[in-house]
């Protein structure tokens, strides 16, 4: 690991970022083509918060949070501070403290592979805060990182500068290059869905909306009535 | 995997369903001789629902919602939805728009041994969902399965028209011929519970209420004080 | 095991565990020396509470709530009921019956290493519950156990008698011995903690408040712009 | 749980299911459309054997292996002992001195939705298990179960009787109405899959040899060279 | 966490340590009274080894193996070195480099709370190794732990100077006081185990070996045909 | 996901990578700044293969082998063919039958991030595989992916052409372009780890070898005898 501080990356546009993040994490995940999700061991510290801005990132060994607070310097309004460690961890990286300095600057909440405390805090100043674990274990200052350097993180790379939207579903990357496409991509399937739930308020069929009932057989798929089943059934 | 749709499968009776519901997923599960439970890996997408209702089943591939869309058509007032996956997998196979069609129909929630997606959706619009993981991760139509066939899903056997109970604790699930019996039972339980209650209230001791006092030494526990299992302690 | 209960055991002075559960978790496990903490299994079966209180333990056989019956005896105003199993199991050994008869008691909580139910009956009566599953399945009480010996559970040994924190970052035990000491220390924390929340709303970096500024060479940690590193970045 | 022991259950045929054990457990499990695997949990104490036999099951307490006595004495030549306990437990159930009686009795291997322990001395008299954990842990003899009743067990329901297939790959149950056409199925699979590895070594690939090239285009798989794509990759 | 090196712990009698290792993991526990297994999550690193040791300790943080260079140095003849971390970790603290020295202080293996890493090069040179993980992960030497004081690991609390058996079925701990009387304990216990290995071996059923069949109708235990459970079952 | 094959991306030279396979993950990754290592949950499918081998990349939809046939005809002769899924899955993907074709292309080994099936077969034929789970459950060809695109797999992103290192203590990869320069560090390495080896089997201690005895005191590191922590310690 090179300990490296990138300053100034390109981010990808603040107003779109919010954008995405009002669509939230599932409509933005398929409207990308249903890539960028970073997979269900990402909770939220508490629900009911949902966002949208832009990566700084930061690598940390496990169980020290030095490079966090090297990374808040480099924090900026509209960001999104994401957190990996180099090895699976579920110490608390991050508190009520680290919080509190990220909200001053605008930062819109944090992303962590590793472990979050002081939830009970966290969910009063309504910093929204998703993780892997949340552990009370404090952490040393002893091993350097990196940030703003590309970090894997629940399977996905995210690079500085790209979206991140999160939101009790978990959490999505959009690359920087894509966010203008994918928010034109979201807008449309948040039409069509919309159309989709007035379809299906007023009784019909997904079978019959999505068109599928005529692919039903071909599928292999054999309707039987239960008297016919139960003698064959075991 | 027989590719199959059973209709028509018989039905407890809804307002059995419904009562049992109302007992909650422990009573349930003890009134019939503590069985039926499925484990502590099916969780409440959101807290607070207590539903009772009549199965409807589906079986699906693992990352595959085609046959949830089949069984929707199989749903009516009453029934809740349990959907298997035939291999591990945490995949959102269920959200929003689903839950939209199923509450038209009078569904009165699902259970899935796979991911859910929409939380914040779902918890806005009221519908109970329960799950073995929360995930955004789309899914394709590709590979048929099966509905209403008895599904196995958190240990435990299902079959369409079995009485599903879920609420905070997890899910329970009730033979459909043991409904009637089952419900007698839980009020018998629950009476007794009442009486255990008050008592309890009034400071007596359940190792009196129940009558374990005098057990206690056959179990061979033996009493000392402090003093004299601090000598011995290291 | 040997089957004992040990009766009368010297208990931390409920006022200092009080206090101690006021600064809550995260503070009293750093006041401490970053010790004590039981780890990220231990979860709240509802969020928001937080206490702090004397240990009564038990030691159960999985799946077997006989002990717990026993140890509502022993317990007294200002106790924290502790309960481990000995070998890996997520029964739901307590619920709300057991719950009432502890609360009349004056006991504020209770931490399971082992499964709990009635969890929308807890939340509703305010009994706190910490655990590592929530869990329906009943239980039998066929095998004895222990009662108010040092138990272990989360990594950390708990004799009866130490004080126990618990909120929603999970569990910290104090010595009864250490009780008055991580008391001060927690207050010293805390009146630190507040002034640099103070000086973080004001903009300050934790850099400078800490004095870490000077130190990141050390660290072997290098500023680079994003055009630089980019240049050598794959 | 109704606390029974059902007596002499029909069994598939003893060559059909040592027939259907040489086939192993991948092939078996193709063989009857994808159906009847435990998962991946199930794992060897010891790996290098493959068997096939006709399933005794047993269902027991979490940590208590009292059922399993009473299970030894209805099992015969070419029987597989099957347990499951009724709640997630890693206690060791079942050790050499088990095997030793059942091998005595001709019983092929056992299968356990729970710990093994011994496991150096099942390896050195050659007696094969299969287990969700290896544990020690001492389990007790105090509560009832049953014996002879279906029970589920990774995902799948095990009828007394049914053909159990186990090897490296974990185990496969057989329905004991389909064990001979499930046979047949395999053998046939057999021989195709001979075919396909004879020309695998011959070089040939499997998108000719599935006939799958011509369809690679209509799944919507564009090939394109390095040189392209890394134009457009980020 | 004091860092502290604490120097010179009595230990228990070699000799001793080493007959209770040839006993095993599973007959010292039950010889102990079913106490100080260290549960299923600590596996040997390969398959084979028996051992039985005086524990010397070593807290370390995660990701960091400085403590187990300051621990080789307190390691004599006949010990084990077991390392816990203060917090999860699955890193690799532990390979053939530190084996290498431990092996030529007379060190008889090394159980880990952690990764192990160089699993091909233990098994080469012998040297037995139980872990909860196999990690090739590197660490840094940042942060201080402690050496010979009392560490919890696998749900025990292992003393410096305590004995550590381990073999395939994974690790006990004897307390230093009870060693002699544990290995009286595993003596007869493995004289009893003989008996009833030969009765086994002639036929001779558990239940009548161990008197429990006369007990059968007293847990409820009723015998049914296949015929007439048949006709009750679902 | 865009559905691309890939054709012809440049490889690193394949005696560097037979070269970096002989010094095994744990000097590779230590060599390379202890990077690139896909953490413990890749395990070997057979214990004690070595490789070192250039990446194909396949991306498949989870229970879904499509990509990998196609896959296959992109490999040469020194490869290793690198297996992710676009989500959670423990299905196996890869078997013999695969093993067979790609062996006779030369391929190396395989690494999954899913499950693999037909192990005994495997070890049989001494095809290595790394696998994230072992599973017999069968697959379906329905969904493409993608092949020689970027992947992500444990925590690093493999690039096709990247150098991948497997042996028992898991899986490293290393980067094109520094799989010149990891194997002169390695060698490097292997070299001074040679001259300790050395050093500790004379006796010598990793205190004095590695010069740290002198910092100790400056960690906090503090010596006590037995008897002086004794008065201390509760």
């Amino acid at each position: 690991m090179k300990n490296v501080v990138v300053t100034g990356p390109p981010r990808a546009d603040p107003a779109t970022a919010s954008a995405l993040g009002e669509f939230g994490v599932a409509t933005v995940h398929e409207a990308q083509g249903r890539t960028g999700y970073l997979g269900p061991d990402l909770r939220p510290a508490w629900s009911g918060a949902r966002i949208g801005g832009t990566a700084v990132t930061a690598l940390c060994w496990p169980g020290d949070n030095l490079m966090i607070h090297v990374a808040v310097e480099q924090c900026q309004e509209g960001d999104v501070l994401v957190v990996a460690t180099n090895s699976p961890s579920t110490d608390g990286l991050f508190g009520e403290l680290f919080a509190t300095a990220l909200a001053r600057r605008g930062v819109r909440g944090v992303v962590l592979g590793t472990g979050v405390r002081d939830v009970a805090e966290l969910r009063e100043m309504g910093f929204p805060a998703w993780s892997t674990a949340v552990s009370a274990q404090g952490t040393v200052k002893a091993t350097a990182g990196a940030v703003n350097v590309p970090i894997t993180l629940g399977g996905q790379t995210i690079h500085p500068g790209d979206v991140v939207v999160a939101d009790d579903d978990g959490v999505v990357c959009v690359p920087r290059d894509d966010a203008t496409a994918v928010l034109a991509a979201s807008r449309a399937r948040a039409e069509k869905e919309e159309r989709n739930r007035t379809a299906f308020r007023a009784g019909e069929l997904g079978l019959d909306v999505y068109g599928m009932r005529d692919r039903l057989a071909g599928f292999g798929i054999e309707y039987v009535t239960y008297e016919e089943f139960a003698k064959g059934d075991r």
